[in-house]
């Protein structure tokens, strides 16, 4: 990290006249965006520009210049952007990242005599007093003059000749002083040497559009078998891939696919012993068959698993692996590296807990090890194993219950050889460690949507989610059910509540995902009253879906290939920090708004959602848009068209009517276009 | 600045395996209050308790502990405070800064293995568990007892034995591995080794309680004489003390009272000529007879001076200098450092401006001189010689007409001597730079309360003194008017606007002023139509002010009193951070309440001020107060006691009418008490 203690800093405490910084007169007092001062990397996209704002100004009335200075992190020396000076002291520019990386930005500011002088001069009437300015003036050129070199150089001396001569005009002695194109030659060589550095450089992450943006599909392999009752194979889910492709998912992600432990086993519905034939927990991973590295045999070899990989990046699928750092008692670790576990004094290791769930099958690895640099390096080729199998990105199980500080060395070590790689945080957990964990240098994390239901609890969160202090490192990817979790919310609305949480995952967050086919299939049956275990549930044996890649007519699959056709059209669904919540006069129906953030040459992209929020009845209402986010005048007419079932309406001003059925539709997805002034069609917001 | 590079952040970003880090996992992802990361200081009050929070977690379950850590600046060591979970990982505990000075503060957590068996072992059941549990713990407290001596190393090794031993009774294992007194004394030597160090020790500034809360009364001594056309002295002034005193000010406050140049010397009314016997602006400082350190000769000898510091100091009140660093033509700098100053190619300096005002008679210092450390040390001196004569209040004027750098230096190097020395920032510019100026260090700031006059901009803005992000630094000093600033607002309101202003600076502000006699004598006439200037204004000539300190039917003296009393008598009104404001149904009626932090023996002063906005017209409404804020009950009883007018209402529930006058009163000033349960008398809110 590139940090240098300010000089004033060490000014201000020390007591003694600084060094060097007495002369500086520009201040930064702050650059953004910036987490934890500079402690962690913002994130950004690649190929997208970054917004950089430093807040700069210095005493009295001269005139700054302040450059954006950036750099990525194998450059020795920084790019520098000339900032402007929006309002308020806050300098503005932006650069863009173009490759997947690590970068570094910071700001650099000086109090320009030149400017000041031409700011001062625009003011001067007294006769007197632009003669004395234009001497001024000759000065400084005279001193610029001596930076430049050639042209530049020859240029600039010959003006601050003129500015000597005597001048009975003073009107022509200032306009020749004013001149625009000297002065751009003049600004090329400004006076830095008292030049202020902000004391930090940010690190900034780019990563690939994926982290912004996408799509998740989980599904059980070996569940993937065509015939009930046998285990499922790459090939079978190889066979599987055009039914996901087609509803629109672009990562399809495997729970761990390792061998899994014989001893302590979990049966059926987490029973504590087997039947024959039980497969187990994939997460309690490792036997004598292998460990993380290893595949399970009964679903194929790696020649499968490659084509699968292969034939899934055809489609425009990317394999998320799970990365779950845990091991059977029969996991070849337990053996080799009996160090790397904490043993009691009966010679016995305790079992996973993360109460009231006990986890007897699976061994939690001891970070506090002595030998934790051997561990941590054999963590990180596990990752470093998949990634050579063309792997990019990972979704970590409970990254909570293993150390901070090893996260943040094996994602930056990684992503240092592999920027193209993401990291999902299966994290659900207190506010603040989903954050650290965000902070350290997961891509994307877990978040709370699952136990979001009611119009203000989904406001407040996606609020805070898309404008919180999160947001610029804290990317939201809402799942409406897991393997682990079928919540309540589920258990009893039917197929509408479904289409709705769905609509609802699908268009509040940019990155979304669903557990299938138990999703698209309805699944609703917890393993009790108020569980929100599934009954049967995929992570203690087998199930058997029957044909669901054949049209179900109460499957959702073609409503979740419709939505996922509009978030790829509509790139105002594909980011998050534009989205608003409108007011609703009816608490069962939730409205919101998505924009593209910058004016392109279709015009901006704006959708509004409005959902049911009640699977149960038809709820109606009045929607008040709000004028400054969507730019509407009382008299404004637009055409709404819902994208969902294709109608069009048009609306007038700030307040419509929307009624919405669930038997019928859990939503409107509307496209908003303004209409032109012909008034024959309707055009995007411009 | 005590800052180290924490290590995880060199792991970080370099990707090397940390040498250290490794096995801490313990994580501080952040210590409050916190000024900017700990480049700038936090404000306290020496002697009042500064309550930290540091947000601490760790993987996993396992138990934590957290130290706060804070010594003065002189100390080597830091001392510890227990922290204590509060909720949402924040970790709470408080120490306090006995003595002005500055202080530093941190944290330090770790994995507490002693205290994670514990809280694990309370939830065991299983016979096994526990047995194999007691075995665990002996270990740990053998471990202890290591690190213990004497007696607890005995205690620990004998409770250890009896852990080891046979118990066929798990419950009485149980029971003993809880003891509470054996773990107390296992907890009094921890296993630190693998601690977390919060990476910055944060610094703290503790002031006297003046700080806080002041009331502070500004006077031209050169008009104190009570002969019409006679130049005041410090005699003068010395007989005015007492009626300054019986208003209840505790900063007597004059502008510069040094010899005034003579050169460009301006006339009355900012004329650029003088006539005969015309005194010139204060703040023109240096002639023949001196700069800076010295005294106007008119006024008195440094014997007249003293004296007046002395008698004031007997009356409770504190002399503030003006400290306005700037030149005459004529000042004694200009010739001894001409270096020190910008000359233009025709032998002239260019004077002050602050467009569209114009300064001919004063030069600014330029500090980028090639001898700014000698000015620096110059300018440092000044306040050096004034803190020898007993001043220990200093008001800069504009200090954001000069170097940055400059002030944190010479702020934190006087401070380190004097830290009981107080400096007041009179910077009304933009609010970035009045804030920057406070992180530098200035004790007290002035604000934009003397433009904000609605209800709604009143609300937005104590709000954000008292809640937003400045309330750790920056302390509001208000001010109704200054000999600069006739606000509008007071042209043509009469006595009721300079009452409800007064009212509403010393209830909203814990510190304010006003420029007197002119505020309590009433002195509305601008310069012209418009004019934020006096006509005939104290900085260019004499006033004089009749027999001031002689009660006027019309002056607002008595009022004064009366609220400075109010002030005194309730805590409440001496600090900002408790201000909340309620709701009224009448733009003109605005509502707010102060109340102590923290339960006393006295319970909790609790103020409710309602002012008339209103000068003209009586003005009535209801008034909703915050149930959370004032912690009231839908039938809760109370008692409302008028302060100003000692009228007694009670009142019940959250809403209640109010009906001011401007002709009797601007403001209810109730002091609140509920009903206690005998319901014979009020008592103070608990």
């Amino acid at each position: 990290m590139a940090t240098r203690t300010p000089s004033s800093q060490r000014t201000g405490t020390r007591g003694l006249i600084p060094e060097e910084a007495g002369r500086q007169r520009a201040v930064i007092d702050a650059v953004l965006p910036v987490v934890d001062a500079g402690r962690f990397a913002v994130k950004a996209i690649a190929g997208e520009p970054v917004h950089v704002q430093a807040n700069c100004f210095t005493d009295g009335h001269d005139v700054l210049r302040v450059m954006l200075c950036w750099r990525a992190e194998a450059d020795a020396t920084s790019q520098e952007v000339e900032m402007k000076l929006d309002s308020n002291d806050e300098w503005l520019a932006s650069f863009t990242p173009e490759a997947p990386g690590r970068y570094f930005y910071s700001a650099v500011a000086w109090v320009d005599h030149f400017e000041s002088w031409r700011h001062e001069l625009t003011r001067r009437v007294d006769e007197e007093d632009i003669r004395i300015a234009a001497l001024v003036g000759a000065e400084l050129i005279e001193d610029a003059a001596k930076r430049a070199k050639s042209t530049d150089k020859a240029e600039l001396k010959s003006w601050a000749k003129q500015l000597r001569k005597p001048h009975s005009d003073t009107q022509t002695l200032k306009a020749l002083a004013l001149d625009e194109n000297q002065a751009a030659v003049a600004r090329r060589h400004p006076d830095r040497q008292q030049a202020v550095h902000f004391p930090i450089e940010l690190p900034l992450v780019a990563d690939r559009e994926r982290a912004r943006y996408s799509s998740w599909y989980e599904l059980f392999p070996r569940s993937a078998s065509s015939q009930p009752g046998q285990h499922g194979t790459f090939k079978d889910v190889e066979a599987r891939l055009p039914y996901v492709a087609e509803m629109g998912f672009d990562v399809l992600y495997f729970p761990p696919i390792h061998p899994i432990g014989r001893e302590k086993r979990k049966g059926r519905n987490n029973a504590l012993s087997t039947e024959p034939g039980d497969v187990g927990s994939p997460w309690a991973i490792g036997s004598l068959e292998g460990g993380h590295k290893d595949l399970l045999p009964e679903l194929g070899t790696w020649e499968d698993f490659r084509s699968l990989v292969s034939k899934a990046h055809e489609l425009g699928q990317e394999i998320a692996m799970d990365i779950a750092f845990q091991c059977a008692p029969d996991h070849p670790y337990v053996k080799t590296h009996p160090e790397w576990f904490r043993w009691r004094p009966d010679g016995t290791v305790q079992y996973a807990e993360n109460p009231p769930k006990k986890y007897q099958d699976i061994y939690p690895f001891n970070f506090e090890t002595e030998d934790w640099r051997a561990l941590w390096l054999e963590l990180k080729s596990v990752f470093d194993h998949w990634i050579s199998e063309g792997v990019t990105i990972f979704r970590v199980d409970n990254p909570h219950t293993k150390a901070f500080p090893f996260w943040e060395w094996a994602i930056t070590t990684i992503k240092r050889d592999h920027p193209e790689v993401l990291f999902l945080a299966e994290a659900f957990t207190r506010p603040k460690v989903m954050h650290r964990l965000a902070k350290l240098g997961y891509s994307q994390s877990y978040t709370y949507f699952t136990w979001r239901n009611t119009k203000q609890e989904l406001t407040e969160y996606f609020t805070e989610l898309s404008q919180g202090p999160g947001k610029d490192y804290f990317r939201p990817n809402v799942w409406p059910n897991t393997p682990d979790i079928l919540s309540e919310h589920l258990h009893a609305g039917g197929r509408a509540v479904f289409a709705l949480r769905l609509v609802l995952a699908a268009t509040l967050s940019a990155s979304y995902g669903i557990y299938g086919p138990a999703y698209e299939l309805l699944d609703s049956a917890p393993r009790g009253p108020g569980s929100e275990e599934y009954l049967n549930s995929e992570k203690y044996q087998l199930r058997h879906w029957g044909d669901w890649d054949v049209a179900r007519p109460d499957s959702l699959a073609p409503l979740i290939a419709k939505v996922n056709g509009i978030r790829r059209d509509n790139p105002a669904l594909q980011s998050n920090h534009s989205l608003r919540f409108f007011h609703t006069d009816n608490d069962q129906l939730i409205a919101y708004s998505k924009q593209t953030a910058q004016q392109t040459a279709d015009g901006q992209n704006t959708i509004l959602v409005i959902v049911n929020l009640d699977p149960h009845n038809p709820q109606s209402g009045w929607v008040t848009l709000d004028a400054d986010t969507l730019k509407l005048e009382p008299t404004s007419q637009y055409e709404v068209h819902d994208l969902l079932s294709d109608q069009r309406f048009t609306w007038q001003g700030w307040r419509n009517f929307v009624i919405l059925d669930p038997k019928q539709t859990p939503a409107h997805v509307f496209r908003l276009r303004k209409r032109v002034q012909d008034e024959r069609h309707f055009d995007n917001f411009a």
